[in-house]
């Protein structure tokens, strides 16, 4: 019998500043008109937490194991080339991915017209079905007061059956 | 093999103002003499966050997809309506219901010893076992202020198997 | 077939005050050096959201149902024993453990070169492969204000299966 592992990742990107504004991603998406986040990468909080749900159902680490100072090649690189290279990884550990749930916490944009684009995006990615939702904080915290986007996210993996012999 | 899908859900409501006082609804339960939430339904968050994680493991959207402006029979639907109905469309869409487990985030109520009650009423509603707890953030953020409640729940759903033919 | 429930458990705690220094365990570790966190037990979120988490898989409550004031022998308890003693709990209820995940949110420590001394650690109180994974929340809300450490985490039980007669 294979048993699921089930994993967890977080992630938060805080707006870029006004004085150097930068494209919003989320979600796989470029959002036209919409205030960017900040980060090294393209700060998508939500292939960040998808990717970092797969390392942690896989136990092999985080973000920073895999994506740290010593691979530069990284540096910089959208959410989705993370989240692709994450599932080639956990692949390579020996796990098939399940699926992969991911919700952020925004009081913007406006998601759901756009929902299954970002879920195909994402699946694609993975190469596996990848959920988005979105949800608000109802103007509680940072993600209330529109200081940042928040996003949470849940995995599961099946590790791979050895081969059979004879 | 059947595998079960995860999904993931947040909810989080601001308390009602004191001008404005309203009943507090907290897990399907109601709790006379505490300070309620706002909201346009009874400002559940985890009896909401439950139907969140309902619809993100299945992959089908979230609350504002399912019980948005088109749907205004439930506009101001009680959490435990709402929930009801999210596994309701969530078994119309091909999926059994595992099991769904939701913690809130709040300095009051005591909930011990309501906890089994509240257990009860989410799972009848949903037809499955939910399972609830409760923390605190120990003073930190804004549950920890006091200025509302947050809930997280994640939830298992299985394909249905397809008719086997012949 | 076993179907597995999955759980989950959030846990913060702030930061002891600088008047009263006490040290830091984190994923079941003592930090040389760092601030440490206030609380009762050590403080640990890691190993408290992990318990947390297989209680609410079980559905048989949280840690304030079992190491409550009924149970003064677990007051000032450090996480790994309550970890050890929540896995014995949920396996005396009837389930066996799957696996567990947990992300904490912090500025500090820099978790990576320990992280598999963590996981060991925090696998041995369980019996169980507990994955450990660290993140910042970029500056922002009580974690990135330096303010506290939260941590979260998601499990997977088993019903034990009835023996077979005959």
């Amino acid at each position: 019998m294979i048993l699921p592992r089930t994993g967890i990742g977080l992630d938060v990107h805080a707006y870029a500043s006004e004085d150097q504004p930068r494209p919003l991603w989320l979600g796989g998406l470029f959002w036209e008109g919409e205030r960017g986040l900040a980060g090294h990468s393209d700060g998508d909080p939500v292939a960040h937490a998808a990717a970092d749900a797969l390392f942690s159902a896989a136990g092999i680490g985080d973000l920073g194991t895999h994506f740290g100072t010593d691979r530069p090649e990284f540096a910089g690189a959208s959410g989705i080339t993370l989240l692709k290279e994450a599932a080639r990884i956990v692949r390579a550990a020996g796990f098939e991915i399940g699926n992969v749930a991911v919700q952020f916490v925004a009081n913007r944009p406006k998601f759901g017209p756009r929902r299954l684009e970002s879920q195909d995006v994402l699946s694609a990615a993975a190469e596996a079905a990848v959920s988005v939702t979105a949800t608000t904080s109802d103007g509680l915290g940072f993600t209330g007061r529109g200081e940042g986007i928040s996003a949470i996210a849940t995995a599961l993996v099946y590790p791979k059956q050895p081969d059979r012999i004879g």
